[in-house]
């Protein structure tokens, strides 16, 4: 884009997304196979209308250091891979025992609380597999992309996503403080968004200082994302969610605004998206995907 | 070991188990932490007794190679990894609902379901993290590692393992034919022992020809090990098995002896045993340990 020119998030989203639509449907097509009911699961929850966050914040943090963004797809992939497959996890009656995601029923409401852990668990493989592809190995390093698996895999597991899971669960219906609720934030949502934006860079070949800026964004737009969806699920309703409103509440999740209350949480999300652009400050105009992404987590709601 | 010296697999058993289980205890350590419970979990399987089969075979194919065993290891753990994850999900109320696993109680009875869940989830996923660490790094050429782990991840997924369950699932009570039990049996168990030998022979660096020959005897001694397994879950004690003997029946499962009877199932696991030994024919003494662990498949029954 043109220096001064105004950027165009929702044209960019649109292109983006219809690439990883486009890179899911090659990696996981329908099947008339002995496992047609598991790839119909997998598909299912794979192709229920996502945003695709994290696969663009992999695309636009590559071309932010200088890169590609469809070089970089496979990985952009798996990220999405991964993100559906906690979904269906986090939906099972074992778990949040949710009806609806996206404004539709749930994995297992449709196909069985088995068929559903097993969907969970193949999208997670599957994205390992992906991630090893000989698509990707054509275009990085095999060095650059085993850091790249190995960021993600570690912001995927117990000392990510899964350990904030984990502490989402057990501290459901009690009394927690902010220092919990950063924790629980900061893992679930933020670490799989720092690292889904840091694994473009690192696969684009930024340098040590860049991946660290970059990394630092994720982790702020990460958090803010986590509060603002926490702030929504109190003021918006439920068509715009996918999702009943004030669910949070009735179950005692822990969120931000139930901590700190809404003034407060607002604030604390405003300086996250701001902090999160500061640390582009260095990067040029190919970095505007990303700094018009922090912005738009404030403006959705308004 | 001198040629014509007797193998002695016990002691070689012993040797690589203390191995698998302090690569193990390395990479999940005691925590204290607020995700302290996952990693309880995670660590109470991870240890529950487990005979370290896969690792092993990993270690193994990479020495019948030429390669040398230790160097392999992380991958080696992270099979063990992925291994005790598909149990604990396999264990939970929505899959085979068991109370016993190895003699102890199953996961989610001393966890509960959540945490078994996620401590699945997390198992799995360190697994990705392991098979990318800095120790693996130092030791295997990344284009090398990258390829193993592609294998692996796609013997665990959908196309593999998952696939297995979810057929297994679906079968359930249903009258199979022998090319669905052997579907199943091929995917559940035997695609994951196979990627176990075969990863071990690709890390230590086999070419074309040689990784052929251990992926097929990787397949055929996880054919035989399924079809070994179900005939023990009728023969066998229930000590020995370490859950309920003539449990698959109960459960209406597929398998061989159900399908084909047990003196059927008994000659074809034998043809499968001397057909996973000759296609080691080409590969000297260094493979004495793989022939020695396919004659343990069917010497452990008698």
């Amino acid at each position: 884009m043109s220096p001064g020119a105004v950027f165009d998030l929702k044209a960019y989203l649109n292109e983006k997304r219809l690439l990883v639509d486009a890179g899911l449907e090659a990696c996981l097509p329908e099947s008339n196979g002995l496992t047609s009911d598991l790839i119909r699961a997998m598909r299912y929850s794979l192709f229920a209308g996502g945003k695709r966050l994290r696969p663009i914040l992999c695309m636009a943090g590559a071309e932010a250091v200088g890169g590609n963004g469809t070089d970089v797809l496979p990985v952009a992939c798996a990220l999405e891979l991964i993100h559906t497959y906690s979904l269906i996890h986090d939906d099972l009656p074992v778990m949040d025992d949710d009806d609806l995601r996206r404004g539709k029923p749930t994995n297992h409401k449709v196909f069985g609380d088995p068929i559903a852990l097993l969907a969970g668990d193949g999208l997670l493989t599957e994205a390992f597999s992906l991630m090893t592809s000989p698509e990707i190995m054509e275009r990085v390093p095999p060095r650059t992309l085993v850091q790249a698996i190995r960021l993600i895999a570690r912001a995927a597991g117990h000392q990510g996503m899964v350990g904030g899971q984990a502490v989402d669960i057990q501290w459901e219906g009690k009394s927690a403080d902010q220092k919990v609720v950063r924790f629980m934030h900061t893992h679930k949502t933020g670490a799989m968004i720092a690292a889904s934006v840091a694994s473009g860079a690192i696969l684009a070949g930024a340098g040590e200082a860049r991946r660290r800026s970059i990394l630092s964004y994720g982790e702020k737009i990460g958090l803010a994302f986590q509060i603002s969806d926490d702030i929504l699920d109190i003021e918006g309703d439920s068509e715009t969610m996918g999702k009943q409103a004030g669910a949070d509440e009735k179950k005692g999740k822990m969120t931000y605004p139930a901590v700190l209350g809404l003034d407060e949480s607002r604030r604390i999300e405003e300086e996250l998206v701001q902090g999160a652009i500061e640390e582009l400050r260095a990067f040029d105009v190919r970095a505007e995907p990303l700094r018009s992404i922090a912005q738009y987590i404030i403006k959705r709601k308004k």
